[in-house]
């Protein structure tokens, strides 16, 4: 199978349904297909997005929209997130250079995802954290910010220049790769775990969530990985439900 | 001094002012601003291109626009042009990551161009001939053509990955190369020989002078050879003349 048929361009409640054309374009120039929008806004002119997307307007009927980030990466393994900003769960960003083998390698054997924010906010920080991988891309202090297509091309091209040459070899699959559903799943353990050991509070989960997150996410999460973390909160949240049922209602902080 | 101030977007007779607007902005993302356009149409909507070009509209007002390709890149050494076609003078065509390391050795010192043809036909053989080098950008086969501003895009974020990377080093100059201006004085030397010596009849002149072309592009072309070609055109010349005062009118073809 041709990887780059596994790999989804996924827009994240974009403003201007011309760029979502462009993207169409874009993306059939760079041999991808696979177009999800989370969170379509109900004032998009679809006529505008045809007009852009010129003779890849195809894409538009084949265009999946999703409510959430979530739902529109549930299956995809590799989840990699365009961001501007750096700093706070931002760090260990890739370059597009970079992330291309990220990508390629992912998309050998799984669904994988490239994923692109607002024109005006980018990806917001809850959005961030269903991502594996950041990405930013290189743009002068001139003028930092890129049109939508424009960042979606640039990622595309690196990772169609790589699939297209002759020395990149896909990985042998040796495990298999946790999708995002099954990340989910065991955030939300641990999550509860965190809560009912009283390890955190419930103000400061969100951001204990978004560090876990990154930790997790800077190697590959196998099935057995997860399974082997989902069994550790079971584990964790029976240990701290008993010590409730044994009357120390008071855990400590 | 910057390369990358020594580098001049020129666009030929751009069908689609918004692509204009969009090129501006792809331009200051990746830290160019020098932009030209050949024969601008009387149709263009410049308050789309202010539209497009967003926050990078004040490019807009620093254009430059020129009757024809030749004037655009007078002062240029280097002038890579982008073909989608290959085949006659199309060959020897550089991919944007090979072009790139051209472009940059040469900016450190000399005017530089990189030439975009129409939206829908390119450029034509007479404005590849004036290029010094071809880009080919590569594209998937289910849909080849990029959208201009992509087009630029993907020349100038190779370029300016290049310029940003530590280990690249500019050249030393060695010998003054040759601009635009000269090289086309150099041709039309050479055209005048080819028809005066009968090298070559009127008809297949154009051929000829693609393929000279050609052959003269594929290394640098320093001022000094082009006096060394120039006296030679003008030797030739003469004795074509002084063969013809001579009463011999008949030239072997």
């Amino acid at each position: 199978m041709n990887p780059l048929e596994n790999i989804r361009i996924v827009l994240v409640d974009p403003k201007y349904a011309g760029n979502i054309g462009s993207v169409c374009r874009v993306m059939m120039n760079m041999g991808i297909t696979d177009l999800a929008i989370v969170a379509p806004g109900e004032h998009l002119d679809w006529a505008e997005a045809r007009k852009l997307a010129y003779k890849a307007d195809q894409m538009l009927d084949g265009l999946k929209t999703f409510q959430t980030l979530e739902e529109a990466v549930a299956d995809c393994t590799v989840v990699a997130g365009t961001s501007a900003r750096t700093g706070l769960y931002r760090d260990h960003a890739y370059l597009p250079r970079e992330i291309a083998p990220v990508v390629l390698d992912s998309a050998a054997h799984h669904k994988t995802a490239l994923v692109f924010g607002r024109e005006d906010k980018g990806l917001f920080n809850d959005e961030i954290a269903v991502c594996t991988h950041i990405i930013n891309i290189p743009s002068s202090e001139l003028y930092r910010s890129l049109n939508l297509s424009h960042a979606v091309m640039v990622c595309c091209y690196e990772i169609f220049l790589l699939a297209d040459d002759s020395s990149y070899q896909p990985p042998q699959e040796i495990s298999s790769e946790a999708d995002g559903a099954m990340r989910e799943r065991l955030y939300a353990a641990w999550s509860a775990m965190m809560l009912e050991t009283g390890f955190c509070e419930i103000e400061k989960l969100d951001h204990m969530m978004l560090g876990l997150r990154r930790i997790f996410s800077r190697g590959k999460l196998t099935e057995n990985d997860i399974k082997i973390l989902l069994g550790l909160a079971r584990q964790s949240r029976w240990v701290a439900g008993e010590l409730e049922k044994a009357g120390n209602k008071e855990l400590p902080a």
